[in-house]
C-alpha cells in the first residue's frame, strides 16, 4: 500500500492503521505497508512500484528498506549510475503485517541472493529478528543501515515511518553479536553493494594499493589504519623484488606502490598490471586497490589488463580509482565495472567499502557460539 | 626542481641535495623542490609544472601542497571535473629553500586569495609555521590535510619526501590554536575548496535540509549529530507556517523538511523554492542544504530558481545534491555550478564540507589570546 498519511501523522491515521489490520487478520491476505512505494523481484519479473521494471538490472543483491525510496528514486539511480543488479527489493513502509524478521529468514534461503542490505528505523520483533539475523550472517553478508541513530535522528524517524526509538548502544551491541554490519552513510548502501555483487570477500583485512603520487600513498595509509581497520603490510620478498627490477632504482619498493616511476620507464598497462598482480598472488594480502593517473600529458592506457587480472585471482578483491580526468574516468568506469570491477570515484571510497567487506567476511566465519 | 632521487631516497641523493643547498646560499636564488613538479600563478599566467596552463582555471583558492601531484594530475581533476578556480598552487617537494611557513606568510596577505588549502607531511620550522597561521587564520580560512597522522602513514612519508614524523598529538593542539582547520580526507582538498570558492562562510553550525525521502532526513540527521558537529534546529514559526500551508495536511512539518508532498501538490521549482527559502531566511538557521529528486517519472525541474535564491541571500551557503538519474545530476551540476552553487554527487558530502565550513568560521572569529 502506498502514500502516507496513517500511523506516522495522527490519531486518524493510527486508526485507519488498526481498520486495516483487522481486515488482514481477517483474510489472511498477507500486506506490505501502508506509507510505502511497493516491492520488485527482478527474478519474478515482478514489481508492485510506479517505477518501470524494465529498467531495474537483475542482479544478486537484495535490499529490506523501510522507506519507499529504494524502490523509486535511489532504483533510479542505480540503474542509472552504478552497474549492478538488484534480485528483490522491499519497500516496507509502516510495516503492519510484513517485517524485516521474515523477510531477512526469506532472504537468507533465496538463492537468487548474494547480500543482504537493510536500512530500517525501528526493528518490530527483536527477538526474532536477531535469531533471523544470526542465522543469515553464517549465509551471506548482512548490512544495515539504522536510521535515528542519533537522538534528532529518531525523531526525525518517528515523523517518517512511526518508528519507536531504541537505545542505540543496546541496538549495537546485540547486532554485532548477530553478524550484521552495521554502516553509517547512505551513499554506501549502493557503494558497498556494488563491491559486494561483483567481488568475493576479502580473507582478511591486509590490503595492497598503489597510486601514481606519494602523497596518495601516505594519505590512504593514513586512512586504513587512523579511520578503518585495515593494514597496510608488506609484500613478500619475491613480489617487492618483482617490483623493484621494474622501477629506477632511485624508488624503493614497498607496499602501498608507488608506481609512477615504473610506469614512466615500461608503460602505464605493465606496471600497474605488475603491481596489482603482486598484490593478488602475495601471501601477505587479502585485497587490492589500484589509483589510476588518467590525464592527457600522461597517456590513456587500454584497460584490458584490469579484467585479464580479476579473472586470473578470482578470490581476492580488486577496487580502481582514479586520479585525473572527469572524462578519462567515466570511460574507465564504463569500461570495467560491466567486467566485473568496481570503481569509485572519490580514491577513499574503495578504502571505506573494503572496509565493510571485510567485516562481512569476518562476520561469516565467526566462531559457533 | 622537479623529479625525485634527492634525500627521499638514500645518502647520495641527500648529499646532491646538500650541494644544491650550498649553490642556493652562495647566490641567493631562491629555489623550490626539489622532488616536485612546479607551481603556478594563475594572476600571473604563470607556471612551471609540465601540465598546460591554458587549461588551469583562475579562482581564488591556493594550495600549499608537499607533492607534486597538485599542479598536476589533481589539477586536471579540478579543471576536468569542477567548477571552480585557482590563484596559486605550490607543489613543496623537499622543501630545500622554500617551505610552507614563507608560503602562507605571502598567501595570507595575497589578495588574489580566499583561502588557503595545504598538504603537508612535516612542518620544517614549526614556530615559525604557527605564528603564521595563527595570522592568517584571522584573515582567511586555512584547511590543513597532515599526510602521516599514522604511524604507517608517517613511515609512507618519510618515502615520499624524507618527511620527519613528529607525535601527531602535539601537532593536533598547536594547529587547532593556530586556528588552522584539520581535515583528513584527501578528496575534501577540493570538495571544501569548491564550496570556499562559491559561497561565504556560515554564522554558525545551524543547518535547514529539504529531501525528497523521510529516510534521507533521518539519515543526514544523524550524519549531522552522530558524525559531524551541525545541529538541526526547528524553525521560525513564520516560515514553519508557510511551508505547512503549501503541504497536505497529513505532513507535520519541521525541519529537516520532507518536501516531496508539497512538490507532489504545488510543483518541484515551487516547494523546493519555498524549502531553500524558508532555510535562508530564517533566523534560526545558518546554512541550506537540498537533497533534489531527478526522475523521468517525477520530472526534471527548471534550476534557474536555484542560483535566484543564492543571489537574494548571498550572506547564508547554499548546497545543492541529488537523488536519480546520473545523467540530470550531471546537467544540473553542469547548469548550477558555474552559476556560484555548488553541487555534490553523495549526499553526505555538502554535510561534510559544511562541517569543515563552519569551522573556518570559528578559527575566524575566535576571540584573541
Amino acid at each position: 500500500m502506498a502514500a502516507g498519511g496513517f500511523a506516522e501523522v495522527d490519531d486518524n491515521g493510527l486508526a485507519l492503521q488498526q481498520e486495516t489490520l483487522a481486515a488482514i487478520q481477517e483474510t489472511g491476505i498477507r500486506a506490505l505497508g501502508p506509507n510505502t512505494s511497493g516491492h520488485v523481484s527482478t527474478p519474478a519479473h515482478y514489481t508492485s512500484s510506479f517505477f518501470p521494471l524494465g529498467q531495474i538490472p537483475k542482479g544478486n543483491i537484495s535490499y529490506i528498506a523501510q522507506t519507499g525510496n529504494f524502490a523509486t528514486h535511489t532504483m533510479r539511480y542505480i540503474a542509472s549510475a552504478e552497474h549492478y543488479g538488484v534480485a528483490r527489493v522491499v519497500g516496507m513502509g509502516n510495516k503492519l503485517d510484513i517485517e524485516e524478521s521474515e523477510l531477512l529468514e526469506y532472504l537468507a534461503e533465496d538463492r537468487e541472493t548474494k547480500a543482504i542490505f537493510m536500512y530500517l528505523e525501528s526493528i518490530k520483533h527483536p527477538r526474532r529478528f536477531l535469531k533471523a539475523a544470526a542465522l543469515a550472517t553464517r549465509k551471506k553478508p548482512v548490512i544495515l543501515l539504522k536510521g535515528g541513530a542519533s537522538p534528532e535522528g529518531a525523531s526525525a524517524a518517528v515523523a517518517h515511518t512511526a518508528a519507536l526509538a531504541s537505545d542505540d548502544r543496546i541496538i549495537d551491541g546485540a547486532l554485532k553479536q548477530a553478524g550484521v554490519v552495521r554502516i553509517y552513510k547512505y551513499s554506501q548502501l549502493f557503494q558497498a553493494a556494488k563491491a559486494l555483487a561483483k567481488m568475493p570477500l576479502p580473507k582478511g583485512n591486509r590490503v595492497s594499493f598503489s597510486a601514481p603520487s606519494g602523497a596518495m600513498l601516505v594519505c590512504m595509509t593514513d586512512l586504513c589504519r587512523r579511520n578503518l581497520h585495515l593494514e597496510v603490510p608488506q609484500f613478500a620478498e619475491h613480489n617487492r623484488k618483482r617490483l623493484q627490477d621494474i622501477s629506477p632504482p632511485y624508488i624503493k619498493i614497498r607496499n602501498p606502490v608507488d608506481i609512477w616511476p615504473a610506469a614512466a620507464v615500461s608503460g602505464v598497462e605493465f606496471a600497474y598490471g605488475e603491481a596489482i598482480e603482486a598484490g593478488l598472488s602475495d601471501p601477505n594480502i587479502d585485497a587490492v586497490v589500484s589509483i589510476l593517473m588518467l590525464t592527457d600529458e600522461t597517456g590513456i592506457p587500454s584497460y584490458d589488463f584490469l579484467p585479464a587480472l580479476a579473472k586470473k585471482y578470482p578470490h581476492k578483491p580488486l577496487f580502481l580509482t582514479f586520479s585525473g580526468q572527469k572524462e578519462h574516468m567515466e570511460t574507465a568506469k564504463a569500461y570495467l565495472e560491466p567486467r566485473g570491477i568496481p570503481t569509485f570515484q572519490m580514491i577513499e571510497e574503495p578504502f571505506e567499502v573494503l572496509d565493510i567487506l571485510c567485516r562481512c567476511g569476518k562476520a561469516l566465519n565467526r566462531p559457533l557460539e
